[in-house]
């Protein structure tokens, strides 16, 4: 892996954005949040993403100058479009809306249709407890899942990502609704390993460990078996219920394709229901009591969601950015 | 099983009730939330833990008189203090008020501290659905739980429920983060069958499928591993935080004592999002798109959250509810 400076990265990505026709702002704004989510270390979403991102606009899925726009509000809801404009731009600004509705209403929510791939769904959660306020989202996603009973990809790994500010930082969960994604099935047969847990079926429908047998089945396990199978599904209806766009069923199955998506945002702001600085003290209380809970393993320690990213983050910012020399030459030709 | 009319299960348990001191209104409900839950088929939570609710009344537990309290207002959320009274009627007067506020606004948002134990969740978000609202609620549990990397019991199973209304029958999610509860592993052991899948560590830290060796080491699994013990922690934090209630770390590890538990109770209406007719044909298209999946077993199908309710109300309706003769002469020696 090569090591790049943050500000370097984020520069070189924003120069190729802005020679695909984003505007000025936009690519500093999109580029920052790729570089962000390798400097956090989901280094599956970051720079590594960015090759495949620059396909889908180049392939006209992703529509470089459009900003998305509310179709309908009400109260402390409203509802957006987002014409197919680039996923993490849309997604960021429907979230600083849902943030503004929750501040003013006590709960805020925005729905989006018609947009595009989030990259890291946490993004926005950290963006919303940064504020000090809690965030709910979620998206559908193409047919890449069997649910379960089913042998077939009938529905989406739709990632949830709920949020919860601490000052001392945020509790930040970010789940698909796959227990491993091809990625990482990917990255466990490349290293010779075997999933920590069961992962999916084999050919012959029974349970495996084996990446390999995973991949050529096609058949990954939902998250807790029939509960993230169910969880898919109640997401991706009330994505494309309240957004009035695509479900899951209506998405091409071609990642290059996977265009006009549907996510929700959602907010609740801890002050509004009094005593802010009591629920701080709770948040503090609740990861204490998690630290403190006897590990499995002698010298290791139960940790909270998210309770790694400050480290990495801070380690990454010092170092320079992980990044594979093949993905950085695929840019620098860009 | 004995199978009792509903009427008369209903009026039986009303009339425990109101020798307990429950208004004779405040009785009827009560009771009659216990006997749908069995005539949904949630046996577990219904009729059968009718003498657990009464032996936490006698104990002190719950306050038959308390109703719950209103304590700060803003915009489209209310934080309440449940006074330890009923939880079943604390949570249905929680979810009627976040509807109430989502019809106003959109969205809406309750929070109940200091609440019990609401007994089947997925009846508050049957309740929201009916009204055509999204409901989506979770309580806090006291720590019955591992966390992911540890041994002990520091988290909650905290159950969640996601409610989506539609025309021909809701959808309906109501998950705990434990993949198999306490409940489930003895039916198993008392049927002499291993667990469908890997539920928890046997006693020397191996994944197993041996219910007695889970319930000897009291380590079962949350659900989906390190995704369903991450949900557990934010969902007490939310609860917690939302409510200022207790949060799991504060709660006593004792069944008959889990008093003042922590819930949050969220609606959001889809006509606020304009075109409820285009929401409602979507629910049905997604539903469709699940049962058209090619099923793993020849002859079965796949099924939606809560599918099977609908069908297993309706039978217990002609047929009677299914009741433990042994609890059924407890019930009537009350």
């Amino acid at each position: 892996m090569l090591r790049i400076p943050f500000d370097q990265l984020h520069e070189t990505l924003a120069q190729v954005l802005q020679r695909l026709g984003f505007s000025a702002g936009r690519a500093q704004t999109c580029a920052r949040l790729f570089a962000e989510t390798t400097c956090d270390g989901v280094y599956t979403h970051g720079v590594a993403r960015f090759p495949r991102f620059v396909a889908m606009v180049r392939n006209g899925s992703i529509d470089v100058a459009a900003e998305p726009v509310a179709i309908t509000r009400f109260g402390a809801v409203e509802r957006w479009d987002g014409r197919r404009g680039p996923g993490n731009l849309n997604a960021l600004a429907a979230m600083e809306r849902a943030m503004a509705l929750g501040r003013e209403h006590g709960v805020g929510c925005v729905s989006l249709g018609n947009t595009n791939h989030w990259m890291r769904g946490g993004t926005y959660g950290w963006q919303a407890a940064a504020a000090g306020l809690i965030g709910i989202c979620w998206t559908n996603t193409m047919p890449n899942l069997p649910p379960w009973g089913g042998v077939q990809p009938c529905i989406g790994n739709n990632p949830l990502v709920i949020a919860v500010p601490r000052a001392s930082g945020p509790v930040v969960l970010d789940m698909a609704m796959s227990q491993f994604s091809y990625g990482a099935l990917e990255s466990y047969r490349q290293r010779g390993e075997l999933l920590p847990v069961e992962g999916g079926f084999d050919a012959e429908g029974n349970l495996t460990r084996d990446p390999a047998a995973i991949e050529q089945s096609q058949r990954p396990l939902p998250t807790g078996y029939w509960k993230g199978s169910g969880l898919s599904v109640v997401l991706d209806m009330m994505g494309a219920m309240l957004s009035l766009g695509n479900a899951t069923h209506q998405l091409p199955a071609d990642p290059l394709r996977e265009a006009g998506i549907s996510q929700v945002f959602l907010t609740m702001n801890p002050a509004a229901f009094g005593a802010a600085a009591e629920a701080e003290r709770l948040a503090d209380e609740i990861v204490a009591s998690v630290h403190h809970c006897r590990p499995a393993k002698e010298g290791s320690k139960v940790r909270y969601p998210g309770e790694k990213t400050l480290q990495v983050r801070a380690e990454n910012r010092k170092l320079g950015l992980p990044v594979d020399p093949a993905v950085w030459q695929q840019i620098l030709a860009m």
